[in-house]
C-alpha cells in the first residue's frame, strides 16, 4: 500500500495539520482536498470553501522576474484550488510580504498582474495586508460557496472510472527549462505563461466527477497524490507528447526533451485532473460539447495503487511517482542536479529522447 | 478637514486598493472596516467577514523570540479584525513563509502558539499553505459570518456618542519597552503577552456601537484613524494612567515613563475602541452588568477633527495623531530615534513625566 507519508511533502504538511484541532463544522479531511470545505451554519445545502496560496520559491529561484507575473500567479494559484472543488468564487484576500527597499512601481506592477488575473477569472480582490520583510512573499486566500452535494475532492474514484484533465499541461515546466535553456524569448516566456484557473469547468464537473484535484505541482504529482489518497492506481493511455500544452510541445521539440519530462516537473499549471464513472461518461460528454469544452482523456482508474504509462518502445512501464516527487528534496534543491537524475530516471524506464541539458552541458550553449 | 492620505500607511495601502476593481457584492469600503464584508448570494440577512494579517516585521526586530508568541500573535490578530466587526468566527487559514533551515521545533512550535490561541478564543485552523522563504513570514486568514444589519465598521459615529475601550491598553508596547530597556524578565516578558481578541463582546457591541476598531496599531492609531474615517474627533476624558492594562502600568511605574506612551506606540494589542450613542447607553450599560464586562469610557466625539486630552497639567491640549503615527516612519524606522523623538512630541504638549529611555541612555543600565 502507498503510504501518503513516503512523500516529504505529505509529511512537512503533517507537521502543522496534526497541531491542530480539527473544526466541528470542516467537512473534509486533511490531504483529501484543494480547497478546505466548511459547513455554514444555517445553510444546510451550501458549503463555504476556502483556500490559501502563497509564491515564493518561485521568485526567489528567479522563475518569475515580472512582478506582473508574480501576482497574476498568486491570484490564479489559488482561485484554482477552489476550481477544483467546484465553487462558486466569492472574492479574495491578498497578504503582500515585500522589501521596504522594493520601489513602489514594482508593488504596482504586482498589484496589475493579480488585478488582470482577477479580471480573467472573473473574481474580485476584496482587501488584503501589507508588511515590509527581508523577502518577498505574496499570498492570497481565496472564498467561494459550493453545493454540498456538488463539492468535488480528490477521493471518491473508483477503479474503471475514465481519468481526464481539462487541457493540455506542461506550460510551468516549459517555462522553467526555457529559462534554464537560456532559449530565445520568442520561443516561450514569462509574458507568454498566463495560465488560467478553471473555475467555469469546474463547476460543470462538480455533477459528474468522482474525484478532482488541480495540477499545481504537475501532473505527475497530481497523480501520485490522487494514488495514495484513493488507494487505487492510474493507468495512462494517451501518449505523453498528446497531453502538452502547445507551449510546452513546441519546447520540447526544439530541446529535443522527451514530453513526459512536462508532466514530470514539479512546476505545474492550473489544470483539473478528475475521474468520470464510466456510466456517466454519455452525460458527462453532452455537457462538455453543449459547453465547447473538450477535456483531454488520459487514461483509467484501476486498482492496484501505480502509475503506469508507455515507454518510448510501446511497453507498459510503471512511472515511480513517489521518486519523481522527493527528487527535488532527496536533491537538496540543487536544479542542475534535479535535471539531471529526473532525466536518468526516465531512461531508466524506457523514456530515453535526447533532451536539452545534455545539448546544455556537452556544447555549452542552448540551442544551435 | 484631516485627510487619509496624510498617513503614509494609508497611501500604502491605496497604491494596492486602487489597483483593483471593487467586488459588486462588497459592503464595506476600502479603509472602512476592520473586516472586508461581502454578501453570500442567496442570503439576504447575513454577510462573509473576512480578513488576513500577516507577521513578520515584529518577527525581523526581534520582539517576538519564542516562536510560540509568534503563532499566537497571527492567530490573535486576524481573529480581533473579526471581533471588531461583530462577527462569528467560521474558521482560519493559514499561510507559512519559514527559511528552510530552521529545524521541525521551530515550526512544531509556532503551531503550538497558534493552537494554543484557537482554543483560547475558540475558534479553529482550517487548512493553509507552508513554503521555504528567506525570511519568517506567518499570515492568517480568519472568516466569520455576521448579520448585515449587525455587522459593525469604522464609520458612523456622532459628536456626542460615548467613547470606550473593551479593556486596558499598552501591553504590546510595554513588551517593546521591557525589551528595549532589557528590563528584569520577571516584570514582564513576551511570556506573559498572551493578547486576546474581543470575539464575545464584539458580537454584543453589534447591537449598540456606532463606530468600531480595534486597537492593534495602538490606542492613538486608532483613534486618528476613526477620526480621519468620520470626519470627527475625540475628546479622551480619562488619564492616561487610568486606561492601562496592569502589566503597561506596572512597566510604566518601574521605568518611569509617562503613560501616555502607551497609548502612543504602534505596537497594539486587540482590544475594541467604538461608540455609542447617548440614547443607547442605559440599554448598553445592562448589556455589559449582564454579561459580566466592563467597558472603561475613554471620552466623547467631539464635533472638530482633532483629538484633545489632558496634559499632566490638568489643561486641555491637542494631540498631534497624526504627527505620532508618522513618526516611525519618518525616522526611517530607526527604534531608538522614533522613541526619542516621541517622548519629545509628548513634552510639547506638557506630557512631562521622566521616561524610561533617558535612564537607559544616561546611566548605562536599565534599573537599579
Amino acid at each position: 500500500m502507498k503510504d501518503l507519508n513516503e512523500i516529504r511533502e505529505n509529511v512537512l504538511i503533517d507537521v502543522w495539520s496534526k497541531a491542530f484541532l480539527r473544526a466541528p463544522a470542516q467537512i473534509n479531511w486533511p490531504h483529501e482536498s484543494d480547497s478546505e470545505l466548511i459547513a455554514i451554519p444555517g445553510d444546510s445545502d451550501r458549503c463555504l470553501a476556502v483556500t490559501t496560496d502563497a509564491i515564493s520559491e518561485e521568485i526567489a529561484l528567479g522563475f518569475y522576474k515580472d512582478p506582473f507575473t508574480m501576482g497574476w500567479m498568486t491570484i490564479a494559484a489559488s482561485v484554482s484550488d477552489l476550481a477544483a472543488v467546484g465553487a462558486d468564487p466569492l472574492g479574495l484576500v491578498i497578504s503582500v510580504a515585500i522589501e521596504s527597499d522594493r520601489p513602489v512601481e514594482f508593488s504596482s506592477r504586482i498589484a496589475e498582474g493579480m488585478e488582470a488575473a482577477c479580471r480573467r477569472l472573473g473574481v474580485h480582490i476584496l482587501g488584503g495586508d501589507t508588511n515590509t520583510s527581508e523577502s518577498l512573499v505574496l499570498s492570497a486566500t481565496a472564498m467561494g460557496i459550493v453545493s454540498r452535494s456538488g463539492a468535488m475532492t480528490r477521493t471518491g474514484c473508483n477503479p474503471g472510472d475514465v481519468l481526464f484533465v481539462t487541457g493540455g499541461i506542461g506550460a510551468g515546466n516549459a517555462l522553467i527549462l526555457s529559462q534554464l535553456a537560456d532559449l530565445p524569448i520568442e520561443l516561450f516566456s514569462e509574458y507568454d505563461f498566463r495560465p488560467v484557473a478553471q473555475i467555469g469547468i469546474g463547476r460543470i464537473l462538480g455533477e459528474f466527477a468522482s474525484s478532482c484535484m488541480d495540477t499545481s505541482d504537475g501532473l505527475l504529482a497530481t497523480l501520485d497524490q490522487l494514488m495514495r489518497l484513493n488507494r487505487c492506481g492510474f493507468h495512462l493511455e494517451a501518449g505523453w507528447g498528446d497531453i502538452l500544452d502547445p507551449a510546452a510541445h513546441r519546447i520540447c521539440e526544439v530541446t529535443r526533451t522527451h514530453p513526459w519530462l512536462m508532466a514530470a516537473g514539479p512546476h505545474g499549471e492550473f489544470q483539473l485532473v478528475f475521474t468520470v464513472p464510466p456510466l456517466r461518461i454519455p452525460e458527462f460528454q453532452v455537457a462538455m460539447r453543449n459547453h465547447g469544452l473538450a477535456p483531454i482523456r488520459l487514461g483509467r482508474v484501476k486498482e492496484r495503487d501505480s502509475i503506469t504509462a508507455r515507454a518510448d518502445s510501446g511497453e507498459r512501464i510503471e512511472v515511480d511517482t513517489g521518486a519523481v516527487r522527493n527528487l527535488f528534496a532527496h536533491v537538496d534543491g540543487e536544479i542542475q542536479g534535479y535535471l539531471s537524475e529526473l532525466v536518468q530516471l526516465g531512461v531508466s524506464w524506457g523514456l530515453t529522447t535526447r533532451n536539452c541539458r545534455e545539448e546544455v552541458t556537452q556544447e555549452g550553449t542552448s540551442i544551435n
